[in-house]
């Protein structure tokens, strides 16, 4: 049903390599590039990405690369699934090689501090060529493992422009993997990029013993504070009502295998920050946006209560446990005071 | 801070016993009513509940019984925790033993097939007195377990007079068992009754083997029809997105604890109704209320695709990967079409 397309993914980690066999799987020429060349030929030797997603063999179709001008020449499309601090990096490098029209679509989940730009923008500021011919983010709940194992998975993509959507939900759909699309790209990257603060504090009660219920209370409240910003922001409340935002917040916050919850976690035990970032050993996204969303969430005079008391635990040397249980104590008496009111504002524009 | 009050709880399973401990920690003389003599003897004998609630070591100011005349007494409130399909029966019995003003809050979940009663409905339709000075629903993410170990949690009261969810927000509220109130009564009963049939259905694709990424899909969209028929329902839309909505449907469907996830488990591993009801050995809510969920969706000409696939699953011998599969392959092409255009319709009214 979908011609063959020409595409890169640049990023060859857990998420990059998923996608990579889902468009190998609907018979795309896939050009997987990392910037580490060893890495790259030992997945070219080994028909598998042995550091970041052992299990999975992967199809002839998908050809392993560190040459980037190679991998950008004459591709269609680009999937950016590098870190998101990096991607300023890849992208200048980029620039220079594209030589067609080209649709970019990122998979990475982040706010800029200080610039506080979300990444389609990061990538509009970038990619300053006539060659862009758009930009989607692709984003939902989804383990790297399980897309790998094709299991079902829903995602949604977004762009400004919804034909543009459409022609990347073609590219990636198939029978495991199912493709929405939402004109909403702010809601989309806000509630993606939002979602690492509230998996960090669910690591953190979840650390301190505090229970399912506890948890619970808090992606509730988490997911509404998200949206009271993201509205504020520009996007449509019920995009968190969806796959990008519940759908991701869900999966983030009630698996052990989330990067962020298990920082969260440690911190919860009561481990300084400074060795939990040691113990992880790798980045974790969810402390860069805390930054940039307190930044938000004051720039908007938006109430923020998780994103702003864990500023202070990761900034201000607050105890997790001090922080949460002043999060616990402090609620106002009626719900939908707590609650965005969203609605009531819609209402009123 | 509180007066002491008297109450009494009809019901002495996990949740009404771990209610009762709140109650208690809060200075209130409390009747713990059952009507199995023997279990209510050796609840007052061994100081705690060893069938639903062992690990708990109930205070002095709880007061076990089987005699009802004697729970009803004088009470000044009534909180009802027995099973949904009991309630008409006990009410039954309480109305003649009333003899003063008295507020009735009730715990329990679930829709009445055929006359398609909430329970607060139920409870005006049986305590038609003068007595009756109003109903009340708590509801929320809470496993009693973790009530009973004084783990934080956070609950909602609602009843069509806020100040009378007030005084039971008073009653109930202390440092670890946070209360807040909404006035949708509607959406907060809606809510807790129809995320059972997703606890189900959750259970079937973890019991198929499908993984995170299916079940945060699932519950997504779970929400998404929830909504949509409560909306239809008279219900605030935003009270889904609040504890007793998403908040309460997240700790059911990612708790082995529930009941209604278990049971969708089995269906998932291959079991038959049959087989999961005897293995059960005890009441599943959710398989009830599919029925009157199916029943509502037709009378409201609602789209619910995943309850009418559970309802084919439990009632037409569909098999549970074959209603699953259904689900997973049947989506329209933008996510908002799917997603509840409750906003919309309100924008509309």
């Amino acid at each position: 049903m979908n011609s063959t397309k020409d595409i890169t993914i640049l990023g060859a980690g857990s998420w990059g390599t998923a996608l990579a066999l889902v468009l190998g799987d609907n018979g795309h020429r896939v050009r997987l590039w990392g910037h580490n060349a060893q890495h790259m030929d030992s997945i070219r030797s080994d028909k598998r990405n042995q550091k970041y997603l052992p299990e999975i063999e992967l199809p002839d179709s998908i050809e392993p690369t560190s040459d980037l001008s190679w991998a950008i020449s004459d591709v269609e499309h680009i999937v950016i699934a590098v870190p998101t601090k990096a991607i300023r990096e890849v992208l200048q490098k980029v620039l220079p090689l594209l030589n067609r029209d080209v649709i970019v679509t990122h998979v990475s989940k982040g706010i800029e501090p200080d610039t506080h730009l979300r990444i389609s923008e990061i990538i509009e500021e970038e990619l300053i060529t006539p060659f862009l011919k758009g930009v989607v983010v692709l984003s939902g709940p989804s383990h790297a493992e399980e897309v790998g194992l094709r299991h079902p998975t829903t995602v949604t993509v977004s762009s400004k422009d919804l034909t543009i959507a459409e022609e990347v939900q073609d590219l990636f759909m198939n029978s495991y993997f199912r493709v929405y699309t939402n004109a909403d790209v702010i809601g989309v990257e806000i509630g993606g990029a939002l979602k690492n603060i509230i998996a960090l504090a669910a690591g953190i009660t979840d650390g301190l013993g505090y229970g399912d219920n506890a948890k619970a209370a808090l992606i509730t409240r988490g997911l509404a504070e998200i949206a009271r910003l993201g509205t504020k922001m520009g996007a449509n409340p019920l995009t968190f009502s969806g796959l990008t935002g519940i759908g991701d917040l869900i999966v983030t916050c009630t698996s052990v295998h989330s990067r962020n919850w298990r920082a969260g976690n440690m911190l919860g035990k009561g481990l300084s920050i400074e060795e939990v970032l040691d113990k992880m050993g790798m980045v974790v996204e969810g402390i860069r946006t805390t930054k940039a969303a307190y930044q938000l969430c004051e720039k908007y005079e938006v109430d923020m209560p998780i994103t702003t008391v864990l500023y202070h635990v990761l900034f201000d040397g607050v105890s997790a446990k001090e922080g949460v249980d002043q999060l616990m104590g402090r609620m106002k008496k009626h719900e939908m005071e707590e609650l965005f009111n969203v609605l009531d504002q819609k209402l009123e524009n």
